[in-house]
């Protein structure tokens, strides 16, 4: 069974907002055994709208939009889908009553200009939105069928669970993807160790991708039943396990900040942080994590010289002396960080970030000291990362790194 | 002049990645005075990809394509273009010189694999990656232009602004976006504030868009020359930000937190943070900012309780009777922090971000105290985000509200 996904709105043509719609309902589709052809964009232009819902009819059974139904006058998005279908556009009492009933159970006013949303293509039906005031929209055709959904994630998903997926299932063969992600080496060293799983004709499909230096390798296999497709993709995810080995962190859309706390429950171990120029973001990946509480004791951010004396204890002599992005202050930051929050281990990063700070040719943007303290020491990473990376990218791979570097310290606690 | 953007890859398709490129490719386009009709993403097929190629040249002056050019046989971008366009794919000397070149630089060993990314469809120029393996294509078609650039960001926006935008100037009517963000009312009442502007046929055109509760107004205007574009949407901006007065915080893409960097800069005043349940997220957002080491001195995250007592001075009694998420507790750790980093000002949090850990009927998941400590004392608010967001957007939004009350403070000192 295919499907097309169809997104609608000027901020995403023009570039103004990111289109994360798409990829989680793509990633829905294909767990519930649907393959995904394209992704269409279109602005909030009516006769734009109607020529994507044709095109994106064609050639599939299932479309799923999403976008233009606020109750704002740039939502045109059920207008073109009347146009689209060739019906008029009507009130709908149904859609009146589940917008009044939500802004009675938040205590909202309802307002004249929410009524627009309770207009409907003859014919579809009303899909309730638990989460805000625009419902959806079903149109069962006798070739395609359409669903029309909010564009704001939080009301997209849930009607996506509730009144689409259930209605999904049991079409011919099945394609089941999944994912293994990896840290520490590079694209085209994967690409030899897994050269003779590439071959494009073969099932699994195999692709590799890259982001942050953290790298993707993907598997998309194809069977008869679930089971099957299922044997194939693990059989093909443990053969590149073995490979790849310690290398490989985690699956699916893991982040190292996944492996790292897992390996801390297990262990019951703690971990404090104390980050400088990634400002928290050490910490904020950690705590994005559900359950953290249980091995995320505390962080400093000592991004001033003096929050490093007064939060870490680190010596103001040894800042003067080194400098505050030096082996020596990171060392000392990680070692002060896990004697006062009484933790197993402690993660400390000091560096620049960038784009200014750049302090000489020695301490360019770019350098960070990463310091791991545990119980037996403190092991102080140097990394420069190249001047063709931004601020955010630097930060974000100097927090992989120490991730990484707890991960493979937890993975080996003997070493 | 039109412009079609074309994402290949699997990962895109399979939603394993957002794709945030075509969104940098409509900003940048849109900006040089270019109108985007259409995003579409297509995977790693070959046909697919041809096709995608053949469909997205019609009609349009420009197609920006990207991914699909490193190193593994998942990379099949350059032999799609060649059969889409009929030419033969040929060795590039220039593009094995490039690669080998940039190898050199970086001290990385060159690998055989590396070779196929020097193959080019015959009659194509080769442009070069400062940042990569991967060298781009252009094709400078009779009807329609077409650049194809490397998927990875980091490669690909450089690769545009230095052999992409330098040929795309000066192309009749000219179109230019601009937007303002505002915090602190529902979208609905926005667009009553707004309706009159909001007529479809109006130019500039104007919609609104939500995201964790930050609403971006967009205006699009069409002028003969950029000259007047640019005084046609200046108007309506200053219109809209007359309607909405402190409500709006910013323009583009700004942030809460960018609003609060310039008045805190302008001040030439300090900030500390104290966070529990956003764990960081804060000063996160806060030192994302370039330059924000002016202004930020440090955060403490006391995600233990005991760390609300070592970091901050939160009388262990108090957390006893009160409980860690409640009034008293948010207070103390302001009071705590600001007095402890000997800061103008100090926000701190301390909340449920959920998905476990309500406590009770009283103190359920979504619960945030934020407290905005001051010379003049400590305000606390009490926030209940509603049980329809998940952890990460109760996080964002707390973040979002401790940055707006601070930022209500700064505009209005005498309050």
């Amino acid at each position: 069974m295919k499907a097309a996904i169809l997104s609608i709105g000027e901020e995403l043509t023009s570039g103004q907002c990111v289109d994360t719609n798409s990829a989680w309902l793509s990633q829905s589709l294909i767990a519930l055994g649907l393959t995904v052809t394209r992704h269409l964009t279109v602005a909030d232009d009516l006769e734009a709208i109607e020529a994507a819902f044709r095109e994106s009819m064609v050639g599939t059974d299932l479309v799923i939009a999403t976008g233009g139904l606020g109750p704002t006058p740039d939502d045109l998005t059920r207008e073109a889908l009347a146009k689209a279908l060739g019906v008029t556009l009507e009130h709908s009492e149904v859609a009146e009553a589940q917008i009044r009933a939500f802004f009675e159970r938040w205590g909202k006013r309802f307002r004249d200009s929410n009524l627009g949303q309770a207009r409907m293509p003859l014919g579809c039906t009303v899909l309730e939105n638990a989460r805000g005031t625009a419902p959806g929209i079903y149109f069962d055709g006798p070739a395609c069928r359409v669903f029309v959904l909010p564009g704001v994630p939080s009301e997209m998903k849930p009607m996506f669970e509730r009144h689409v997926a259930p209605g999904l299932s049991g079409t011919g063969s099945v394609t089941i993807s999944a994912a293994v992600r990896c840290f520490g080496l590079s694209e085209a060293d994967l690409g030899d160790r897994l050269a003779d799983m590439m071959v494009r004709t073969r099932n699994p499909l195999i692709g590799v991708t890259a982001s942050g230096a953290i790298l993707t390798v993907r598997a998309k296999a194809t069977g008869c039943s679930g089971i099957e497709a299922r044997r194939l993709i693990d059989a093909d995810l443990d053969e590149i396990r073995t490979r790849i080995a310690e290398r490989v962190f985690g699956s699916g859309a893991d982040g190292l900040e996944d492996a790292v706390a897992k390996l801390l429950l297990e262990s019951g171990q703690t971990l404090a942080t104390a980050e400088s120029c990634t400002g928290g973001l050490l910490a904020k990946r950690l705590t994005d994590v559900p359950g953290s509480s249980a091995f995320f004791l505390s962080g400093a951010i000592s991004y001033a010289n003096q929050a490093k004396v007064d939060l870490l204890g680190v010596p103001a002599g040894l800042i003067e002396s080194e400098g505050a992005v030096s082996e020596a202050v990171a060392r000392s930051m990680g070692v002060g960080c896990r004697s006062s929050a009484r933790s197993d281990y402690a993660l400390a990063i000091t560096g620049i970030a960038g784009p200014d700070g750049g302090l000489s040719p020695e301490k360019p943007v770019g350098l960070v000291f990463i310091a791991l303290a545990t119980e037996s020491g403190c092991d102080v990473r140097r990394c420069l990362f190249g001047d063709h990376l931004s601020r955010c990218e630097i930060r974000g791979r100097a927090v992989n790194v120490a991730l990484d570097m707890l991960r493979l310290r937890l993975l080996r606690p003997a070493c």
